[in-house]
């Protein structure tokens, strides 16, 4: 039967997947209690609807950094996602064009940007710190020249989060997906017990970051510069005086560190901090068009969508769609019924914590 | 054995119906969180009893709209009932004569209204806001000539809620039970898969619904005009400010928004913006007299109920006086415990919020 | 094996009693959710102990009612216990004597309190408000000659509680057990479906009982009166007002209000209300030393247990002392380890409420 | 499989020893409430990660009651480690010395203090208050002459827990694992139902310990006097007043008072009243470098493990190993994570409380 849900499609993508792979995708690290606890915080905002108010041509688009969107939503940066489907990156990006919103390029991707490129779609390119710096002003070159709106620089990847999953798994990468050094590197990685691409991904990780690059990176792109994986108020506070031109809350997905709140719970400080400086895009856990409501409602300026996507990728470049037209369909659902014509009534929406409901379990989506 | 509670109703409702219109009647929009926040938040309520009150002879009297009603309680607005049994909103309202309480008549009911009055029950009228606006004012006519007391707007269907049950069991109604347009397009509806009901009724309601058209509805009839769905408390002093006659803090049972708040926790807020101008009125998941208790005791003016009476229903007219004499007796049994003499004294009872309570499985009934 | 918790006597409780006996004493009414709540909020409160206090020889003596208590507990009254064991009150009479804690005679008790005084338990009398009037005024006389210390009045019970396992198990009390008047009585409620103790109950309680009624009944004897089922502060107010002697703060182990709170949570606002102006004693829920200690900690004057007397009972004579030895003994650990010497250490304890614990599920005991 | 976490070395553990001595280890006193909210309480406290902070180089090192130890643990004092393994505290004290961290000598251990003094290690004394003050003088000589670096009293021991488990089991500890007086006591006790353990220590324990003996402990030693087993915020502050040189959180694990607080809850109260006075240590609950981190966060000078190290310890002197490589693996992890170079910084971390994770099910570990 067609999936009507995000979880619809999880579950098929987790019986076509290959166990490991499903694990790589869904998992998160440690005992997965950041992963958790992003859904349940989720599912406890509860919004208040307000009626009587004219929805019958209730508008999702919006402007995300810049650049129109048909909906506040973007793909976040997921590296190699040719692991799930072999159109990988090039499906995606063509379902973003097709849906009108933007795609963000991983560092780690098993598809040259400038073939992304010619997919038409709005690319931001997503940095890692590399140890290798020439690396990273090559990809912020590609990124230029691919036509780029924006560079993200992911700044919660000091090193491999512990994903216990992975690790017992002895989880490889299969030849092919990575190029140059990086492929190397894997392949090296891939000859002994545990997560090879951890091992991997933590050789070439410079957890020497600090705000001083901030400045270096600023001074050496053209392109907005938006900084991912900020939880911390203090963080948010810095970020907009170093003059960044936005912001992801994110804690990856619950990839990185077990034991972070939940981005939904960290959003109020962190907009409090940044006093509308700057935009706040927020990810980690949504699933619904409720969900990217509920953010709208708290305040966010968009939401990045992360597993949804590789979800949905199982089916190619048409899954890809499928997820977004269940999140672009369920959005304008909730905005309908919470009397929202557009995103601007959504901020004006009340919400109330809820914790009558169950947590979710340790979930599968 | 005999039923002693509306969960008892509710089981043998679940193993009489067909599963598809068991789960059209007690099926919830979305993830259901709704449906089940409402059953949790009222089980939290606990209500500290008084003693020593005289309470041999406790009366469950009071007005509902302006007309006397033996106990704080109507039959909540259900379209088509005939689906759940041959005598349908006939039944309900032959109950409802007897145990001396309103029926709410739906728009969509699946027995003419004029039949309904036969019953000598006291009705009130409920609207949707048509596109087809003549069908609204035919609405209007054909309640005033039934003698209703009043007319009930429900604000909260600019479209049908996303019930998933429904489009996975591509429900359709059998032939029969609506009747004009209604009927052709439900037909024509039915040929696809999916919910038939939520895709008819998507073409038939108008959602640019907004505040004008309540003045424009509150000149067109000399019925009080009561708005059914509001959560928001800015809405509910809007309401008041509009001069309506009595609002129904309403969910729609869980079947319209998922992720709004339970109504019973939306009910103190809505109470302070009204302040008293006119009755406040409240619906979904109450499924006791205990429930209707707690209810009056923070301050609501009645409750309406839902699917209890359908559940009631599969046993046709007997069925539904069974619930409501279930209600009526666990009513008086909680206002003989905690000392109310009449629904005056429910109104001064303390309560207190406890989170002890396991939440309600999302649940059967 | 030597039950070693209330818990473990319960069980064995389970197996040895007739299922319908055995849900008539472990039952409560409605949901069941009071009765549940007793258990959750006493085990959410977490004592913090006291260290380098000496605690070589910890004394649990205390006062109740003016009569030296070897612990701060006395048993409830409880109907008709020869249902549990042929020697029925006489056997609790007899442990309570050895264990040097007060009895009470339940105004439904199995054998005649001439009988009970003979033991040289130290009595009270509990008294329901009898429609006729002179079963009251006996009762009075009655217990003055047995020498009872005091004259414990159940106020809440207007009517018989709902209690749905007693009502599903068409329970009747086995013939014998009661005389007089009710023993016709209940002959006559036995014969139709339901519960024929709640019908037979209802027919002689007088729900007119008001504060009125409580000067007479001061006037009426020279014996302290105790007011049994305070919940709100309110009453407890008044009652300090009419200058009772005492209050019991109770809500009957929720076999009669279901939808009250938990007795330990009403308790603060109750102690607040008296003022000290009389003692608040408390039952309900407490199954454990570590609970009585948690009452004392929180200012109760001490604890009168149910449920748990009944399940040693199975055991006669010897099981009551297990039963009470076993509270007496986690009593003296629970002092021990939290630095208290006497009661008066117990009352300077602090405490926090945790709400880290799961829920009891609907409990066995 | 290589174990990954305390949970797995835990597992395994569960999984090698006689069921009667996993229970020993791992179980608690009464319903273990104290034992799964440690649990519970750890992990509901979520660490907002800071970023941009260069941690190429994070380190762990610390001073430990005037001590350098490599990472902010030492181990607890616990009693007859040969019960786990032939090597007991000497694979224990080694695996410490290689690890570089301070090994408590327990006053009830299964080697002599001067074979452990032979080993390198870092060492602490613990004492008990015995009756038998001889042998606590006795032990403090021990204690200098082997070179122990600190004494730790351990006050929350007037008596020994009610731990059912052992009670239940029977549980005698083998004979060869205490000497002199304590083994003829220990076969003494084993020759009766019940813990055997139980009854031969509240033989030996003298419960009049009180502050007056802090005074008399602390001119008779000229090293450090640790308190072990404060929770409320009352004895911290006097254990402050009466200049001891440090104290611990504790509750022993949960196997002392089921009814407590956890440690982590009562943590911030007892800083404040200790205001820098002396150092405050924590322990009981601890499994994860994460929570290690936790504890560090919210202000405490280092963290006390229990039984993850006799988890190991099966394993001998390479399974301790273990378990304190993965707690510093896991440790340098949530650090390098959360933006910290150093514990300092941890001690600027902002946490919050999160109340949407389920507690953690009576648990294995
Ligand atoms: C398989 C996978 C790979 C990812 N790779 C990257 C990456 O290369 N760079 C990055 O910044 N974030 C990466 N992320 C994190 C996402 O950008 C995003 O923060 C996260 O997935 C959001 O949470 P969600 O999956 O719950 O939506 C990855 C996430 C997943 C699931
Ligand atoms: C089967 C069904 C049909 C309904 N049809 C209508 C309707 O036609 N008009 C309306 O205003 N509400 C309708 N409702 C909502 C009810 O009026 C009411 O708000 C809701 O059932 C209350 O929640 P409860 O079922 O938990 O008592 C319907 C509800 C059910 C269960
Ligand atoms: C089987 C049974 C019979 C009882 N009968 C009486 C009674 O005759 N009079 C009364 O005041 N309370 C009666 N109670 C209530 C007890 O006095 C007491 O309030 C209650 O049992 C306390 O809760 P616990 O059982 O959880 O300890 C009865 C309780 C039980 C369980
Ligand atoms: C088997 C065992 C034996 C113990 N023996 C002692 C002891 O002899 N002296 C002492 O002060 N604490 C003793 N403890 C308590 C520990 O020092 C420590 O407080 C507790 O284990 C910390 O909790 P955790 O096990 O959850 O880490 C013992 C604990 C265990 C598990």
């Amino acid at each position: 039967q067609t999936p009507l849900t995000v979880d619809d499609i999880a579950q098929w993508a987790a019986t076509e997947l290959e166990p490991e792979v499903w694990d790589f995708v869904c998992g998160g690290a440690g005992d997965e209690s950041t992963l958790q606890l992003n859904r349940t915080d989720l599912a406890n905002i509860r919004l208040v609807p307000r009626v009587l108010r004219d929805v019958a041509h209730p508008s999702t688009h919006t402007t995300l950094l810049g650049t129109p969107a048909a909906m506040p939503v973007a793909v976040a940066p997921m590296a190699y996602q040719r692991l799930i489907h072999p159109h990988g990156e090039l499906a995606v990006a063509r379902a973003c064009k097709r849906a009108g919103i933007p795609f963000t390029v991983s560092a780690l991707t098993s598809t040259p940007i400038d073939q992304l490129a010619a997919t038409g779609a709005t690319l931001w390119a997503q940095l890692y710190w590399f140890t290798d710096r020439a690396r990273v002003g090559e990809l912020l070159t590609q990124a230029e020249q691919a036509g780029c709106r924006a560079v993200v620089l992911s700044v919660d990847m000091p090193r491999m989060g512990r994903r216990l999953r992975d690790i017992r798994n002895d989880f490889t990468l299969p030849a092919g997906l990575a190029s140059g050094a990086d492929a190397a590197g894997l392949a090296a990685a891939g000859t002994r017990p545990g997560s090879s691409i951890a091992r991997h991904t933590d050789t070439i990780m410079d957890a020497q970051l600090n705000w001083d690059d901030i400045e270096w990176l600023s001074r050496q792109t053209v392109l907005p510069v938006v900084l991912k994986g900020i939880l911390d108020a203090r963080d948010a506070a810095l970020a907009a005086e170093f003059g960044v031109d936005a912001i992801v809350v994110s804690n990856h997905g619950g990839r990185q560190f077990d034991g972070a709140p939940s981005t939904i719970g960290a959003l109020p400080a962190v907009l409090d901090a940044v006093a509308d400086r700057c935009p706040v895009l927020i990810d980690s856990g949504f699933r619904s068009g409720l969900d990217i409501l509920r953010a709208m409602a708290l305040g966010a300026g968009g939401v990045l969508l992360g597993r949804p996507i590789l979800y949905g990728l199982v089916g190619g470049e048409r899954g890809v769609e499928l997820t977004l037209s269940v999140l672009r369909e369920e959005l304008l659902d909730a905005m309908t019924h919470t009397g929202c014509a557009d995103l601007r009534a959504a901020a004006d929406l009340a919400s109330v914590i809820s914790e009558g409901l169950l947590p979710a379990p340790a979930a599968l989506t």
